[in-house]
């Protein structure tokens, strides 16, 4: 598997060549302005190599591959030619608004292997319809149009990954709540993929190392409704208060991130159509009731990274809430992570993969 | 005056040599581990010098000193020794996490060269103060500990500026207000000095701009409490709804950043003791009575860059809410001004500079 992370953001200062041969007339700019084009790729081949790490041992985001994709545009003529190129540091001026006031986005999806030796990436539409959300909010360039910053870098780097889970073997994972964080709010960006978003969480997130939980749930409001993970969101599969078999997710309304696999999962499970699927609130009162009413069955994690990811336990008021996901199978997690596995990899025909020539 | 741009940043797979020969022992590394010493100072001048600019046409920010202040720190071995190096651009990593994460911080302060020639520092410690709390929220390494990322460099750069407003003439400003837009929250990050709180705010300012206004005045809550101006806190002198003559600003409730000049008015006009000063909470409904009513005297904003900055105006809900902050003066505004320039500029003694040797 192969993790691509890309990433715009503003520079300044630098020299704004945008690919284009120096003393390039006015001619050139019209066409760079609105966006650029695969066909003006311009490749310099890497000329050393990084060696080969043990697939076994890869670390997720740790090794990168020999090549990076880079595109500058500017606000005077717009994209540049998109560049393939060694691997290699940036060069951003220290003033950089990236670095000081974090104007910038990214986005990360994976392409797979699959069994026919086809390498295939998995609704990548929705990562660029997300990309150019996220844009427009950080006032970066999307095709479109222009608003403050003058200078932007696009990038794209890659870095090959293992499977999060072995085959069949979930490693469940504790979530950690403290009411006094909350990762994002009404009128703010929780629902973008912007840095802004995720530097702050880190300081919620080591309180959860130190409690012994691998990530943060993070609530909202008076009556703390469970949100999302910060790297997932979260699935809840139970008998809901008017005693349906449901699986639930928060709907997006402004705080959660709209996720890939999210979305993906919520249109698999309706298609099924053996359940009700529902975005709705989720309040950890419910939730405490539904544990107490033995109404939970599965609890999971949603993401690009883990695809599902079960959760076993809940630390809320000092006090361990168990979540028997495990001891339920846990068989809607595994049946969904087998299912866009499946696509994933191309066991399964699907529209959902898009396969590169 | 100089504007001092301190940033401090987090860098991954960058050579973390700290600025030690190479192969210095292990007996360096407890000293580096707490903090790092002027006496450990290394400097490389500069051989190349940019022109110095007409002092009369400096914009804010965008012109920098030939030179520039950079420590790296490491989690193995801690703080490197400190550096004046040439003015350069940063090398770094395309997968850093300040450029996908905004785990970063800044803070900004002033240089003043005062009448008497000598350079002054407007109360540092409070900047340095506030560094501190930013970096412990934002896990980079204060020199207590150490949290999440394993690499950091800060670095200082300088930029000369001029005079905001011209001896005696300000020009107020016009503020946009959009509900639809919420800069902080309880539980948020919104009193720190991050990245993270700036960049998500360029949205709303291009749409303040649009609308023929210079700022954003943040709302919050149904109540639409006045909270901040993004680049500026804000203080409002009237005559209140109890009939005392009132300076005012909301309080440090966590959504507010606490700035150094708003800190300063606070203790200068409580210390002359003439009208009430509170730090309370104002809502847009009150100032549109109190506008009504006519108990309004001056709105201004506080800031480093500014010192004070009048207010002219609010839109608000599509109205325009006239300030008469100018025709009465502006009295307060402008008394303020000139009493904290005259410390600045070392026309008036004072333990809030210091003096550089």
């Amino acid at each position: 598997m192969m993790m691509m992370m890309m990433t715009m953001t503003t520079v300044i200062f630098q020299d704004c060549s945008n690919g284009r041969p120096e003393g390039s007339g006015q001619g050139d700019l019209e066409e760079g302005v609105e966006s650029f084009k695969a066909k003006d790729l311009i490749i310099t081949p890497a000329t050393t190599f990084k060696e080969k790490p043990d697939p076994k041992g890869l670390v997720f985001g740790a090794e990168f591959t020999d090549h990076m994709l880079i595109v500058e545009w500017c606000a005077d003529s717009g994209w540049g030619k998109p560049q393939i190129q060694p691997f290699q540091n940036l060069s951003l001026h220290p003033a950089s608004s990236a670095l000081h006031y974090a104007v910038q986005l990214f986005e990360g999806l994976k392409a797979f292997r699959g069994v026919d030796n086809k390498i295939r990436l998995f609704r990548p539409h929705l990562n660029m319809d997300r990309m150019f959300r996220s844009a427009v909010r950080s006032t970066l360039p999307p095709s479109l149009g222009v608003k403050k910053p003058k200078k932007a870098l696009l990038f794209v780097i890659l870095s090959p990954v293992g499977p999060y889970f072995s085959s069949g073997t979930f490693n469940p994972v504790s979530l950690w709540t403290n009411p006094k964080y909350v990762r994002a709010w009404e009128g703010g960006t929780g629902d973008y993929k912007i840095g802004g978003n995720y530097g702050p969480s880190l300081w919620a997130q080591c309180e959860a190392a130190e409690n012994q939980c691998q990530q943060v749930l993070w609530l909202y409001g008076k009556d703390q409704q469970i949100t999302e993970v910060g790297t997932m969101n979260l699935f809840l599969y139970w008998i809901n208060e008017d005693g349906e078999e449901e699986l639930a997710t928060p709907p997006l309304d402004g705080i959660i991130l709209p996720g890939v696999t999210r979305k993906s999962i919520l249109e698999l499970t309706r298609d099924w159509g053996e359940f009700k699927v529902s975005e709705r609130y989720l309040t950890m009162a419910e939730l405490e009731n539904a544990l107490e009413e033995k109404r939970v069955k599965e609890m999971f994690g949603s993401g690009t990274a883990c695809i599902v990811c079960p959760v076993a336990n809940i630390v809320y008021k000092g006090q361990v809430l168990h979540i028997p996901t495990m001891e339920n199978g846990p068989k809607l997690t595994s049946r969904i992570f087998t299912k866009l596995n499946d696509i994933q990899y191309g066991r399964e025909e699907s529209d959902w993969t898009v396969e590169l020539p």
